[in-house]
């Protein structure tokens, strides 16, 4: 139990915080998971963008500055000893007066983690992930459905769905039917040599990884189709891929009875190869 | 500081929860909040009815009996010196590993608090309350719309939004346009006699005092009409009132532009009245 944290700017072996705290009572907050490689947060801007968007649709106030951040997590990947890890950033509206109300409210709690992950064990990738549907559909009209909140139930119900279906993740389709994403992860497909991804008016969460394997596609020639499209798109697909942040990008090789035992695909190959080689702030 | 709370079933005057509890990282959980009359918890059963309902749903095991959380309540308002006040319970799936999957979660986090609050001072409720419209529509395909969850993030953004307009509370209709809620009421109307309220396939919370009032209405011959309308019904209403816990039964006299100034109809003054007049467990 010696594992530290920040909490408020301040290290501590003390990784409590007030019952009190509408992050506790509310669901009132926002976080970011930052992969590290080598003990160096990979992509820490993209992340910390991004919560700064959310913050302003909470009305939150940013309580640090993005080298509070890398500090921050440098020096608990240090002392904590994690050089593979992953960081997770939360920031709440701290403690405010009794109601769903958020005038009187904060100042805002923020909490710095550092622990280490397991890679993936050898072969794990090659086997891809597989998907199964769920029947929690995706509200793009949610003005959260762009932030990262830790009002985060949804997801967890559909990622426990895929897994009492013996699959991997979710495939989460819109309120009108067009593919969105999965719980953690957003989703990719190619055909015919170009690739396909959700938009962003289909509610998905505006993942990092997702925005650096778009620009690392273009970058190679590859046309990147974002919009609305129906799952019979991903189904007939060539090869489908999942990423996130701490999955990079993962091969999907069965959603639903189709494509099953499908081996990864050489668009998947080629992609993860060049994001794997990137510098930190790519 | 001296206020006790209950964690885990234990009294306790350190208020303070584990920061890798799942409530506070994804507002992985439920509350209810009982109002104390005397010191005595008013519809107690009700509420602990509907949080085993959301325990269901989310595969949570619900750790206390119904005695647990009566005797606490008791305990916590004689120890705080509580009468009238608010108890508000809360459960979460406690401490896991990272990510969304709810396996090798727990085992759950209940918390248990008591405070007092202020009625409400002469003259308020015969003002009554005004509603503001909200751009956050309520998504009735929600699994998650019947369950009263700590991912609440929806329904302080609807309050915000309110109070950002100047009104008490939000008129939230759902994706198709029909009357909803407001962020923490349910609503009713009332025309030639007979009562209007949304179903619960509005994607409403079902609110205990909903139900109370329902009750009390059909008990004195009114006709309740359960159904989805569209808000012109409401703002075309003899008269609206709200009802939540805390509130009780509010009348509404002002709704975007509409019947302002309207004074608390018969039909608000009649079940306030039978309303008040319940015993604890009505």
């Amino acid at each position: 139990m010696s594992e530290l944290v920040i909490i408020n700017g301040v290290e501590t072996a003390e990784a409590r915080i007030g019952a009190d705290d509408r992050g506790f009572l509310l669901g009132d907050g926002l976080f970011e998971t930052i992969p590290l490689y080598g003990g160096i947060p990979f992509a820490l801007t993209d992340h910390l963008s991004r919560m700064r968007r959310g913050a302003a649709l909470l009305e939150l106030a940013v309580p640090f500055a993005c080298g509070d951040i890398a500090d921050g997590i440098t020096s608990l990947a240090r002392r904590n000893g994690v050089t593979r890890g992953a960081a997770r950033l939360t920031l709440t509206r701290g403690v405010g007066p009794r109601g769903y109300g958020i005038e009187g409210c904060g100042p805002p709690t923020w909490l710095l983690t550092v622990r280490p992950c397991t890679p993936l064990p050898a072969g794990r990738w090659e086997r891809g992930y597989t998907l199964a549907p769920s029947r929690i559909a995706v509200n793009p009209r949610s003005p959260l459905a762009s932030a990262k909140t830790t009002s985060a139930l949804e997801r967890v119900l559909r990622f426990a769905e895929a897994r009492r279906a013996g699959a991997d993740e979710a495939l989460a389709l819109t309120l009108d039917g067009n593919v969105a994403c999965g719980a953690a992860v957003n989703l990719f497909w190619a055909r015919g040599g170009t690739l396909y991804t959700p938009s962003e008016a289909c509610g998905i969460l505006p993942g990092v990884t997702r925005a650096i394997v778009s620009r690392l596609a273009a970058d190679e020639g590859i046309t990147v189709r974002e919009g609305a499209f129906p799952p019979a798109e991903l189904y007939g697909a060539d090869e489908v891929f999942a990423t996130n942040s701490l999955l990079e990008l993962m091969p999907v090789t069965a959603a639903q009875g189709h494509f099953t035992g499908k081996a990864p695909g050489p668009l998947a190959r080629a992609l993860h190869k060049r994001y794997r080689e990137l510098p930190p702030e790519a």
